[in-house]
Protein backbone atom coordinates (compact mmCIF):
# COMPACT_ATOMS: atom_id res chain seq x y z
CA UNK A 1 0.00 0.00 0.00
CA UNK A 2 1.53 3.34 -0.97
CA UNK A 3 1.76 6.17 1.47
CA UNK A 4 -0.50 8.63 0.70
CA UNK A 5 0.02 12.75 0.52
CA UNK A 6 -2.50 15.67 0.87
CA UNK A 7 -1.94 18.37 -1.93
CA UNK A 8 -3.79 21.29 -2.64
CA UNK A 9 -4.23 22.81 -6.76
CA UNK A 10 -5.65 25.70 -7.90
CA UNK A 11 -8.11 24.88 -10.88
CA UNK A 12 -10.66 26.73 -13.51
CA UNK A 13 -13.79 26.84 -11.82
CA UNK A 14 -15.86 25.14 -14.57
CA UNK A 15 -13.28 22.32 -15.35
CA UNK A 16 -14.51 20.79 -11.77
CA UNK A 17 -18.24 20.22 -12.59
CA UNK A 18 -16.99 18.11 -15.68
CA UNK A 19 -14.71 16.26 -14.81
CA UNK A 20 -17.02 15.36 -11.92
CA UNK A 21 -19.81 14.44 -14.24
CA UNK A 22 -17.06 12.30 -16.46
CA UNK A 23 -15.38 10.39 -13.73
CA UNK A 24 -18.82 9.37 -11.79
CA UNK A 25 -20.15 7.94 -14.93
CA UNK A 26 -17.41 5.90 -15.07
CA UNK A 27 -17.81 4.41 -11.89
CA UNK A 28 -15.01 6.64 -9.68
CA UNK A 29 -16.55 7.50 -6.42
CA UNK A 30 -12.94 9.50 -5.77
CA UNK A 31 -11.81 12.49 -7.80
CA UNK A 32 -8.39 11.83 -6.06
CA UNK A 33 -8.02 7.98 -7.46
CA UNK A 34 -9.35 9.85 -11.02
CA UNK A 35 -6.63 12.49 -10.30
CA UNK A 36 -3.65 9.76 -9.67
CA UNK A 37 -4.90 7.62 -12.33
CA UNK A 38 -4.55 10.38 -14.66
CA UNK A 39 -0.90 11.47 -13.57
CA UNK A 40 -0.04 8.13 -13.58
CA UNK A 41 -1.20 7.15 -17.44
CA UNK A 42 0.91 10.44 -17.87
CA UNK A 43 4.01 9.34 -16.48
CA UNK A 44 3.91 5.75 -17.83
CA UNK A 45 3.84 7.18 -21.61
CA UNK A 46 6.24 9.40 -20.80
CA UNK A 47 8.75 6.26 -19.67
CA UNK A 48 7.80 4.53 -23.06
CA UNK A 49 8.91 7.17 -25.11
CA UNK A 50 12.30 5.99 -23.65
CA UNK A 51 13.80 3.16 -25.67
CA UNK A 52 15.99 1.88 -22.90
CA UNK A 53 13.14 2.30 -20.18
CA UNK A 54 11.48 -1.16 -19.05
CA UNK A 55 7.91 -2.05 -19.76
CA UNK A 56 5.46 -4.99 -20.00
CA UNK A 57 4.05 -5.96 -23.19
CA UNK A 58 0.88 -7.32 -24.86
CA UNK A 59 1.30 -8.60 -27.86
CA UNK A 60 -2.41 -9.62 -29.07
CA UNK A 61 -2.64 -11.84 -32.75
CA UNK A 62 -5.16 -13.51 -34.68
CA UNK A 63 -3.73 -16.39 -36.65
CA UNK A 64 -4.60 -19.23 -38.89
CA UNK A 65 -5.17 -22.13 -36.80
CA UNK A 66 -3.23 -24.42 -39.10
CA UNK A 67 -0.02 -22.88 -37.90
CA UNK A 68 2.02 -23.79 -34.70
CA UNK A 69 4.22 -22.42 -32.35
CA UNK A 70 3.81 -18.85 -32.73
CA UNK A 71 5.32 -18.19 -29.65
CA UNK A 72 8.14 -19.72 -30.22
CA UNK A 73 8.73 -18.26 -33.42
CA UNK A 74 7.41 -14.70 -32.15
CA UNK A 75 10.44 -14.93 -29.23
CA UNK A 76 13.12 -16.62 -32.10
CA UNK A 77 12.82 -13.29 -33.96
CA UNK A 78 14.87 -12.09 -31.29
CA UNK A 79 17.53 -13.31 -31.49
CA UNK A 80 19.85 -12.16 -28.42
CA UNK A 81 17.01 -13.33 -25.89
CA UNK A 82 16.43 -10.10 -24.72
CA UNK A 83 12.85 -10.27 -24.31
CA UNK A 84 11.47 -12.67 -21.13
CA UNK A 85 8.04 -14.30 -22.16
CA UNK A 86 6.04 -14.35 -18.95
CA UNK A 87 2.96 -16.19 -20.16
CA UNK A 88 1.17 -17.16 -23.25
CA UNK A 89 -2.71 -17.59 -23.65
CA UNK A 90 -4.19 -19.55 -26.48
CA UNK A 91 -8.12 -19.57 -27.73
CA UNK A 92 -9.95 -20.91 -30.30
CA UNK A 93 -11.94 -18.21 -31.91
CA UNK A 94 -13.74 -20.66 -34.63
CA UNK A 95 -12.67 -22.71 -37.94
CA UNK A 96 -10.36 -20.81 -39.07
CA UNK A 97 -9.06 -18.43 -36.59
CA UNK A 98 -7.18 -18.73 -33.17
CA UNK A 99 -6.15 -15.67 -30.78
CA UNK A 100 -2.93 -15.64 -28.85
CA UNK A 101 -1.92 -13.39 -25.84
CA UNK A 102 2.07 -13.23 -24.99
CA UNK A 103 2.79 -10.96 -22.45
CA UNK A 104 6.63 -9.97 -22.52
CA UNK A 105 9.03 -8.11 -20.10
CA UNK A 106 11.95 -6.04 -21.38
CA UNK A 107 13.16 -2.93 -22.75
CA UNK A 108 10.75 -0.75 -24.82
CA UNK A 109 13.47 -0.60 -28.15
CA UNK A 110 13.51 -5.06 -28.23
CA UNK A 111 9.99 -5.26 -27.23
CA UNK A 112 9.07 -2.70 -30.71
CA UNK A 113 11.49 -3.93 -32.30
CA UNK A 114 9.17 -7.29 -31.80
CA UNK A 115 6.41 -5.71 -32.63
CA UNK A 116 7.28 -4.69 -36.07
CA UNK A 117 7.92 -8.28 -37.33
CA UNK A 118 5.26 -10.32 -35.56
CA UNK A 119 2.76 -9.59 -38.79
CA UNK A 120 5.08 -11.05 -41.52
CA UNK A 121 4.24 -14.11 -39.65
CA UNK A 122 3.10 -16.84 -41.56
CA UNK A 123 -0.23 -17.29 -40.84
CA UNK A 124 -0.52 -14.01 -38.19
CA UNK A 125 -3.52 -11.99 -39.46
CA UNK A 126 -3.81 -8.88 -37.73
CA UNK A 127 -0.95 -8.16 -34.34
CA UNK A 128 -1.93 -5.92 -31.80
CA UNK A 129 0.64 -4.67 -28.98
CA UNK A 130 0.16 -2.80 -25.21
CA UNK A 131 3.22 -1.34 -23.80
CA UNK A 132 2.65 -0.51 -20.34
CA UNK A 133 6.19 1.12 -18.36
CA UNK A 134 6.93 -0.79 -15.14
CA UNK A 135 10.30 -0.42 -12.74
CA UNK A 136 12.80 -2.48 -13.70
CA UNK B 1 -10.22 34.68 -17.57
CA UNK B 2 -11.49 31.88 -15.58
CA UNK B 3 -12.61 31.94 -11.88
CA UNK B 4 -10.47 29.23 -10.09
CA UNK B 5 -11.22 26.94 -7.13
CA UNK B 6 -8.98 25.79 -4.23
CA UNK B 7 -9.16 22.06 -4.06
CA UNK B 8 -7.15 19.59 -1.88
CA UNK B 9 -6.50 15.77 -3.09
CA UNK B 10 -4.72 13.60 -2.13
CA UNK B 11 -1.99 11.62 -3.78
CA UNK B 12 0.31 8.19 -3.37
CA UNK B 13 3.50 9.74 -2.08
CA UNK B 14 5.78 8.15 -4.54
CA UNK B 15 3.74 9.93 -7.87
CA UNK B 16 4.37 13.10 -6.76
CA UNK B 17 7.99 13.82 -7.48
CA UNK B 18 8.06 11.80 -10.65
CA UNK B 19 5.19 14.01 -12.12
CA UNK B 20 7.10 17.32 -10.75
CA UNK B 21 10.36 16.28 -12.63
CA UNK B 22 7.88 15.33 -15.82
CA UNK B 23 6.15 18.82 -15.93
CA UNK B 24 9.55 20.46 -15.32
CA UNK B 25 10.97 19.16 -18.16
CA UNK B 26 8.07 19.93 -20.37
CA UNK B 27 8.54 23.73 -19.22
CA UNK B 28 5.65 23.60 -16.15
CA UNK B 29 6.33 26.46 -13.77
CA UNK B 30 2.83 25.02 -12.24
CA UNK B 31 1.14 21.99 -11.30
CA UNK B 32 -2.00 22.93 -10.93
CA UNK B 33 -1.63 24.14 -15.23
CA UNK B 34 -0.56 20.79 -15.40
CA UNK B 35 -2.95 18.67 -13.85
CA UNK B 36 -5.79 21.06 -15.51
CA UNK B 37 -4.52 20.40 -19.02
CA UNK B 38 -4.73 16.28 -18.03
CA UNK B 39 -8.18 17.02 -16.83
CA UNK B 40 -9.21 19.19 -20.38
CA UNK B 41 -7.92 16.77 -22.39
CA UNK B 42 -9.70 14.15 -20.75
CA UNK B 43 -12.35 16.21 -21.47
CA UNK B 44 -12.08 16.89 -24.85
CA UNK B 45 -11.25 13.33 -25.35
CA UNK B 46 -15.05 12.40 -23.85
CA UNK B 47 -16.83 14.71 -25.51
CA UNK B 48 -15.10 13.81 -28.81
CA UNK B 49 -16.68 10.22 -28.71
CA UNK B 50 -20.58 12.04 -28.84
CA UNK B 51 -20.95 11.93 -32.86
CA UNK B 52 -23.38 14.62 -32.10
CA UNK B 53 -20.48 16.81 -30.29
CA UNK B 54 -19.41 19.96 -31.90
CA UNK B 55 -15.51 20.11 -32.64
CA UNK B 56 -12.80 21.99 -34.56
CA UNK B 57 -11.25 19.84 -37.09
CA UNK B 58 -7.50 20.37 -38.80
CA UNK B 59 -7.42 18.41 -41.91
CA UNK B 60 -3.37 17.99 -43.24
CA UNK B 61 -3.01 17.12 -46.37
CA UNK B 62 -0.09 16.48 -48.65
CA UNK B 63 -1.02 16.20 -52.49
CA UNK B 64 0.27 16.98 -55.79
CA UNK B 65 0.80 19.83 -57.32
CA UNK B 66 -1.01 19.65 -59.88
CA UNK B 67 -4.39 19.29 -58.53
CA UNK B 68 -6.10 22.02 -57.54
CA UNK B 69 -8.88 23.09 -55.51
CA UNK B 70 -8.87 20.67 -52.87
CA UNK B 71 -10.51 22.58 -50.01
CA UNK B 72 -13.41 22.76 -52.23
CA UNK B 73 -13.64 19.00 -53.50
CA UNK B 74 -13.19 18.57 -50.11
CA UNK B 75 -16.52 20.44 -48.39
CA UNK B 76 -17.99 19.18 -51.75
CA UNK B 77 -17.50 15.80 -50.41
CA UNK B 78 -20.41 16.77 -47.50
CA UNK B 79 -23.40 17.35 -50.16
CA UNK B 80 -25.44 19.18 -46.96
CA UNK B 81 -22.64 21.37 -46.27
CA UNK B 82 -22.76 20.31 -42.62
CA UNK B 83 -19.04 21.53 -42.18
CA UNK B 84 -18.16 25.07 -41.82
CA UNK B 85 -14.47 25.77 -43.26
CA UNK B 86 -13.23 28.45 -40.99
CA UNK B 87 -9.65 28.36 -42.67
CA UNK B 88 -6.93 27.19 -45.28
CA UNK B 89 -3.59 27.51 -45.44
CA UNK B 90 -1.57 25.95 -48.48
CA UNK B 91 2.10 25.99 -48.63
CA UNK B 92 4.15 24.61 -51.60
CA UNK B 93 6.77 21.65 -50.03
CA UNK B 94 8.61 20.87 -53.10
CA UNK B 95 8.52 20.11 -56.72
CA UNK B 96 6.07 17.73 -56.44
CA UNK B 97 4.14 18.19 -53.14
CA UNK B 98 1.96 20.80 -51.75
CA UNK B 99 0.63 21.28 -47.86
CA UNK B 100 -2.59 21.99 -47.22
CA UNK B 101 -4.19 22.69 -43.84
CA UNK B 102 -7.94 23.18 -43.55
CA UNK B 103 -9.49 24.41 -40.50
CA UNK B 104 -13.49 23.42 -39.53
CA UNK B 105 -16.01 23.65 -37.81
CA UNK B 106 -19.01 21.04 -37.44
CA UNK B 107 -20.41 17.58 -35.92
CA UNK B 108 -18.16 15.41 -34.73
CA UNK B 109 -19.91 12.78 -37.10
CA UNK B 110 -19.87 14.72 -39.87
CA UNK B 111 -15.89 15.40 -39.45
CA UNK B 112 -15.47 11.85 -39.22
CA UNK B 113 -17.46 11.51 -42.39
CA UNK B 114 -15.00 13.67 -44.02
CA UNK B 115 -12.35 12.80 -42.76
CA UNK B 116 -12.95 8.90 -44.24
CA UNK B 117 -12.87 10.43 -47.67
CA UNK B 118 -10.19 12.71 -48.19
CA UNK B 119 -7.24 10.25 -49.02
CA UNK B 120 -9.93 8.97 -52.10
CA UNK B 121 -8.91 12.27 -53.49
CA UNK B 122 -6.98 12.41 -56.78
CA UNK B 123 -3.70 14.17 -55.77
CA UNK B 124 -3.98 13.45 -52.16
CA UNK B 125 -0.86 11.05 -50.77
CA UNK B 126 -1.48 11.69 -47.04
CA UNK B 127 -3.52 13.15 -44.88
CA UNK B 128 -4.10 13.40 -40.91
CA UNK B 129 -6.71 15.02 -39.12
CA UNK B 130 -7.14 16.04 -35.60
CA UNK B 131 -10.55 16.92 -33.83
CA UNK B 132 -10.42 19.04 -30.52
CA UNK B 133 -13.85 18.91 -28.96
CA UNK B 134 -15.41 22.83 -28.51
CA UNK B 135 -18.95 23.72 -27.05
CA UNK B 136 -21.09 24.96 -29.64
CA UNK C 1 -6.54 -22.31 -45.30
CA UNK C 2 -8.26 -19.80 -47.36
CA UNK C 3 -8.81 -19.19 -51.66
CA UNK C 4 -6.19 -17.31 -53.23
CA UNK C 5 -6.99 -14.61 -55.87
CA UNK C 6 -4.26 -12.63 -58.49
CA UNK C 7 -4.83 -9.06 -59.45
CA UNK C 8 -2.48 -6.95 -61.09
CA UNK C 9 -2.51 -2.91 -59.74
CA UNK C 10 -0.74 0.32 -60.73
CA UNK C 11 1.74 1.53 -58.55
CA UNK C 12 4.06 4.49 -58.58
CA UNK C 13 7.43 3.63 -59.50
CA UNK C 14 9.16 5.12 -56.63
CA UNK C 15 6.87 3.48 -53.72
CA UNK C 16 7.54 -0.05 -55.13
CA UNK C 17 11.68 -0.55 -53.96
CA UNK C 18 11.03 1.36 -50.62
CA UNK C 19 7.86 -0.91 -49.86
CA UNK C 20 9.71 -3.92 -50.26
CA UNK C 21 12.99 -2.48 -48.35
CA UNK C 22 10.43 -1.90 -45.72
CA UNK C 23 8.64 -5.26 -45.32
CA UNK C 24 12.18 -7.16 -45.96
CA UNK C 25 13.34 -5.41 -42.71
CA UNK C 26 10.58 -6.74 -40.91
CA UNK C 27 10.74 -10.32 -41.97
CA UNK C 28 8.12 -10.08 -44.80
CA UNK C 29 9.61 -12.60 -47.74
CA UNK C 30 6.56 -11.68 -49.89
CA UNK C 31 5.04 -8.88 -51.13
CA UNK C 32 1.45 -10.25 -51.24
CA UNK C 33 1.35 -11.16 -47.78
CA UNK C 34 2.42 -7.66 -47.20
CA UNK C 35 -0.69 -5.76 -49.18
CA UNK C 36 -2.83 -8.28 -47.99
CA UNK C 37 -2.10 -7.19 -44.57
CA UNK C 38 -2.60 -3.56 -44.75
CA UNK C 39 -5.67 -4.55 -46.15
CA UNK C 40 -6.73 -7.03 -43.50
CA UNK C 41 -6.06 -4.11 -41.07
CA UNK C 42 -7.70 -1.55 -42.78
CA UNK C 43 -10.79 -3.69 -43.07
CA UNK C 44 -10.39 -4.39 -39.67
CA UNK C 45 -10.38 -0.52 -38.56
CA UNK C 46 -13.35 0.05 -40.52
CA UNK C 47 -15.27 -2.93 -38.75
CA UNK C 48 -13.99 -1.25 -35.09
CA UNK C 49 -15.84 1.86 -36.33
CA UNK C 50 -19.25 0.38 -36.32
CA UNK C 51 -20.62 -0.24 -32.99
CA UNK C 52 -23.01 -2.66 -33.21
CA UNK C 53 -19.83 -5.15 -35.01
CA UNK C 54 -18.20 -7.71 -32.99
CA UNK C 55 -14.69 -7.92 -31.64
CA UNK C 56 -12.46 -9.69 -29.69
CA UNK C 57 -10.34 -7.43 -26.82
CA UNK C 58 -7.18 -7.55 -24.52
CA UNK C 59 -7.73 -6.01 -21.40
CA UNK C 60 -4.26 -5.30 -19.62
CA UNK C 61 -4.20 -4.29 -16.17
CA UNK C 62 -1.76 -3.42 -13.84
CA UNK C 63 -2.91 -3.46 -10.05
CA UNK C 64 -2.59 -3.57 -6.75
CA UNK C 65 -1.79 -7.16 -5.99
CA UNK C 66 -3.87 -7.04 -2.58
CA UNK C 67 -7.28 -6.58 -5.05
CA UNK C 68 -8.64 -9.67 -5.70
CA UNK C 69 -11.68 -11.07 -8.11
CA UNK C 70 -10.80 -8.12 -11.05
CA UNK C 71 -12.37 -10.64 -13.80
CA UNK C 72 -15.44 -10.98 -11.80
CA UNK C 73 -15.59 -7.08 -11.13
CA UNK C 74 -14.82 -6.13 -14.49
CA UNK C 75 -17.47 -8.23 -15.70
CA UNK C 76 -20.09 -7.27 -12.94
CA UNK C 77 -19.31 -3.98 -14.63
CA UNK C 78 -21.64 -4.72 -17.28
CA UNK C 79 -25.01 -5.62 -16.01
CA UNK C 80 -26.69 -7.38 -18.59
CA UNK C 81 -23.80 -9.94 -19.45
CA UNK C 82 -23.26 -9.00 -23.06
CA UNK C 83 -19.79 -9.65 -22.65
CA UNK C 84 -18.39 -13.02 -22.87
CA UNK C 85 -14.94 -13.53 -20.70
CA UNK C 86 -12.97 -16.02 -22.71
CA UNK C 87 -10.25 -16.54 -20.69
CA UNK C 88 -8.13 -14.41 -18.18
CA UNK C 89 -4.25 -14.83 -17.31
CA UNK C 90 -2.92 -13.88 -14.14
CA UNK C 91 1.20 -12.63 -13.40
CA UNK C 92 3.06 -11.29 -10.77
CA UNK C 93 5.13 -8.99 -11.68
CA UNK C 94 6.19 -7.57 -8.42
CA UNK C 95 5.73 -7.26 -4.76
CA UNK C 96 3.35 -4.05 -5.48
CA UNK C 97 2.09 -5.31 -9.07
CA UNK C 98 -0.08 -7.89 -10.78
CA UNK C 99 -0.45 -7.98 -14.46
CA UNK C 100 -3.60 -9.37 -15.61
CA UNK C 101 -4.61 -9.88 -19.10
CA UNK C 102 -8.28 -10.63 -20.19
CA UNK C 103 -9.91 -11.86 -23.11
CA UNK C 104 -13.20 -11.04 -23.82
CA UNK C 105 -15.87 -11.11 -26.92
CA UNK C 106 -18.79 -9.06 -27.45
CA UNK C 107 -20.16 -5.45 -29.49
CA UNK C 108 -18.14 -2.51 -30.10
CA UNK C 109 -19.62 -1.11 -28.32
CA UNK C 110 -20.36 -2.97 -24.83
CA UNK C 111 -16.14 -3.17 -25.06
CA UNK C 112 -15.99 -0.03 -24.97
CA UNK C 113 -18.28 0.62 -22.16
CA UNK C 114 -16.51 -1.84 -20.18
CA UNK C 115 -13.07 0.28 -21.22
CA UNK C 116 -14.14 3.65 -19.67
CA UNK C 117 -14.96 2.09 -16.29
CA UNK C 118 -11.98 -0.44 -16.21
CA UNK C 119 -9.44 2.31 -14.40
CA UNK C 120 -11.42 3.40 -11.96
CA UNK C 121 -11.64 -0.18 -10.31
CA UNK C 122 -10.29 0.40 -6.70
CA UNK C 123 -6.42 -0.73 -6.73
CA UNK C 124 -6.27 -0.77 -11.13
CA UNK C 125 -3.22 1.64 -11.88
CA UNK C 126 -2.99 1.20 -15.64
CA UNK C 127 -5.11 -0.33 -18.19
CA UNK C 128 -4.72 -0.51 -21.74
CA UNK C 129 -7.58 -2.02 -24.17
CA UNK C 130 -7.53 -3.88 -27.73
CA UNK C 131 -9.98 -4.91 -30.08
CA UNK C 132 -9.71 -6.89 -33.23
CA UNK C 133 -13.16 -7.20 -35.46
CA UNK C 134 -14.07 -10.60 -35.64
CA UNK C 135 -16.70 -12.45 -37.58
CA UNK C 136 -19.96 -12.77 -35.38
CA UNK D 1 3.16 12.89 -62.22
CA UNK D 2 4.89 9.77 -60.82
CA UNK D 3 5.56 7.09 -63.44
CA UNK D 4 3.60 3.90 -62.75
CA UNK D 5 4.25 0.42 -62.97
CA UNK D 6 1.89 -2.71 -63.04
CA UNK D 7 2.71 -5.53 -60.38
CA UNK D 8 0.65 -8.45 -59.65
CA UNK D 9 -0.29 -9.72 -56.60
CA UNK D 10 -2.23 -12.53 -54.86
CA UNK D 11 -4.58 -12.05 -52.38
CA UNK D 12 -7.27 -13.96 -50.43
CA UNK D 13 -10.25 -14.48 -51.97
CA UNK D 14 -12.90 -12.82 -49.61
CA UNK D 15 -10.73 -10.25 -48.98
CA UNK D 16 -11.39 -8.37 -52.09
CA UNK D 17 -15.16 -8.04 -52.03
CA UNK D 18 -14.96 -6.14 -48.35
CA UNK D 19 -11.55 -4.23 -49.18
CA UNK D 20 -13.62 -2.99 -52.80
CA UNK D 21 -16.78 -2.19 -50.71
CA UNK D 22 -15.02 -0.23 -48.15
CA UNK D 23 -12.88 2.04 -50.71
CA UNK D 24 -16.27 2.78 -52.81
CA UNK D 25 -18.01 4.13 -49.97
CA UNK D 26 -14.81 6.01 -48.99
CA UNK D 27 -15.25 7.75 -52.58
CA UNK D 28 -12.36 5.75 -54.17
CA UNK D 29 -13.06 4.91 -58.14
CA UNK D 30 -9.59 3.32 -57.98
CA UNK D 31 -8.39 0.31 -56.69
CA UNK D 32 -5.02 0.79 -57.36
CA UNK D 33 -5.02 4.29 -55.74
CA UNK D 34 -5.95 2.68 -52.11
CA UNK D 35 -3.83 0.05 -52.02
CA UNK D 36 -0.80 2.99 -53.25
CA UNK D 37 -2.45 5.17 -50.10
CA UNK D 38 -2.46 2.26 -48.06
CA UNK D 39 1.61 1.48 -49.17
CA UNK D 40 2.26 5.35 -48.71
CA UNK D 41 0.99 5.70 -45.06
CA UNK D 42 2.84 2.53 -43.91
CA UNK D 43 6.07 4.33 -45.75
CA UNK D 44 5.58 7.79 -44.13
CA UNK D 45 4.70 5.83 -40.33
CA UNK D 46 8.08 3.79 -40.50
CA UNK D 47 10.05 7.24 -41.36
CA UNK D 48 8.26 8.94 -38.54
CA UNK D 49 9.97 6.11 -36.26
CA UNK D 50 13.37 7.44 -37.56
CA UNK D 51 14.28 10.41 -34.85
CA UNK D 52 16.30 11.74 -37.50
CA UNK D 53 13.70 11.72 -40.60
CA UNK D 54 12.44 14.67 -41.97
CA UNK D 55 8.80 15.92 -41.50
CA UNK D 56 6.45 18.90 -41.72
CA UNK D 57 4.28 19.03 -38.41
CA UNK D 58 0.81 20.84 -38.00
CA UNK D 59 0.27 21.86 -34.28
CA UNK D 60 -3.07 22.51 -33.61
CA UNK D 61 -3.58 24.93 -30.76
CA UNK D 62 -6.29 26.48 -28.72
CA UNK D 63 -5.55 28.91 -26.49
CA UNK D 64 -6.91 31.64 -24.31
CA UNK D 65 -7.27 34.75 -26.36
CA UNK D 66 -5.68 36.94 -24.03
CA UNK D 67 -2.16 35.35 -24.93
CA UNK D 68 -0.13 36.62 -27.57
CA UNK D 69 3.13 35.69 -29.64
CA UNK D 70 2.57 31.88 -29.53
CA UNK D 71 4.02 31.58 -32.44
CA UNK D 72 7.28 33.46 -31.52
CA UNK D 73 6.94 31.59 -27.64
CA UNK D 74 6.49 28.11 -29.46
CA UNK D 75 9.37 28.35 -31.74
CA UNK D 76 11.44 30.33 -29.06
CA UNK D 77 11.05 26.65 -27.05
CA UNK D 78 13.82 25.73 -29.75
CA UNK D 79 16.47 27.65 -28.51
CA UNK D 80 18.87 26.18 -31.24
CA UNK D 81 16.44 27.34 -34.40
CA UNK D 82 16.28 23.39 -35.48
CA UNK D 83 12.43 24.12 -36.81
CA UNK D 84 11.29 26.31 -39.52
CA UNK D 85 8.14 27.91 -39.35
CA UNK D 86 6.58 27.39 -43.08
CA UNK D 87 3.06 29.40 -41.72
CA UNK D 88 0.65 29.55 -39.21
CA UNK D 89 -3.29 30.45 -39.62
CA UNK D 90 -4.55 32.10 -36.49
CA UNK D 91 -8.52 31.89 -36.26
CA UNK D 92 -11.13 33.39 -33.25
CA UNK D 93 -13.60 31.15 -32.45
CA UNK D 94 -15.48 32.58 -29.63
CA UNK D 95 -15.17 34.94 -26.70
CA UNK D 96 -12.40 32.73 -24.93
CA UNK D 97 -10.55 31.05 -27.25
CA UNK D 98 -8.97 31.08 -30.09
CA UNK D 99 -7.34 28.25 -32.76
CA UNK D 100 -3.83 28.52 -33.99
CA UNK D 101 -2.49 26.29 -36.50
CA UNK D 102 1.52 26.31 -36.85
CA UNK D 103 3.06 24.30 -39.67
CA UNK D 104 6.41 23.46 -38.94
CA UNK D 105 9.31 21.35 -41.00
CA UNK D 106 12.28 19.94 -39.04
CA UNK D 107 13.87 16.97 -37.96
CA UNK D 108 11.21 13.86 -36.13
CA UNK D 109 13.19 14.52 -33.10
CA UNK D 110 13.12 18.55 -32.85
CA UNK D 111 9.20 18.47 -33.46
CA UNK D 112 8.18 15.87 -30.99
CA UNK D 113 10.48 17.79 -28.20
CA UNK D 114 8.48 21.15 -29.39
CA UNK D 115 5.29 19.08 -29.06
CA UNK D 116 6.01 17.71 -25.42
CA UNK D 117 6.66 21.45 -24.37
CA UNK D 118 3.54 23.13 -26.30
CA UNK D 119 1.06 22.72 -23.59
CA UNK D 120 2.94 24.06 -20.87
CA UNK D 121 2.55 27.60 -22.28
CA UNK D 122 0.40 29.51 -20.48
CA UNK D 123 -2.42 30.07 -21.96
CA UNK D 124 -2.44 27.11 -23.56
CA UNK D 125 -5.59 24.79 -23.44
CA UNK D 126 -5.54 22.39 -25.77
CA UNK D 127 -3.11 21.07 -28.05
CA UNK D 128 -2.62 18.56 -30.63
CA UNK D 129 0.65 17.53 -33.29
CA UNK D 130 0.10 15.72 -36.95
CA UNK D 131 3.40 15.04 -38.57
CA UNK D 132 4.19 13.22 -41.88
CA UNK D 133 7.45 12.72 -43.26
CA UNK D 134 8.75 14.23 -46.14
CA UNK D 135 12.01 14.06 -48.15
CA UNK D 136 14.90 15.88 -46.81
Amino acid sequence: MSKIERVGITIEKELLPAFDALIAAEGYTNRSKAICDLIRERLSQKQLSQSSAYAVAGVFLIYDHHETKLSQKLVGLQHNHLLEVIASTHVHLDHHNCLEVIMLRGKVMDIEKLGNNITSLKGVKLSRMNMMAIEA
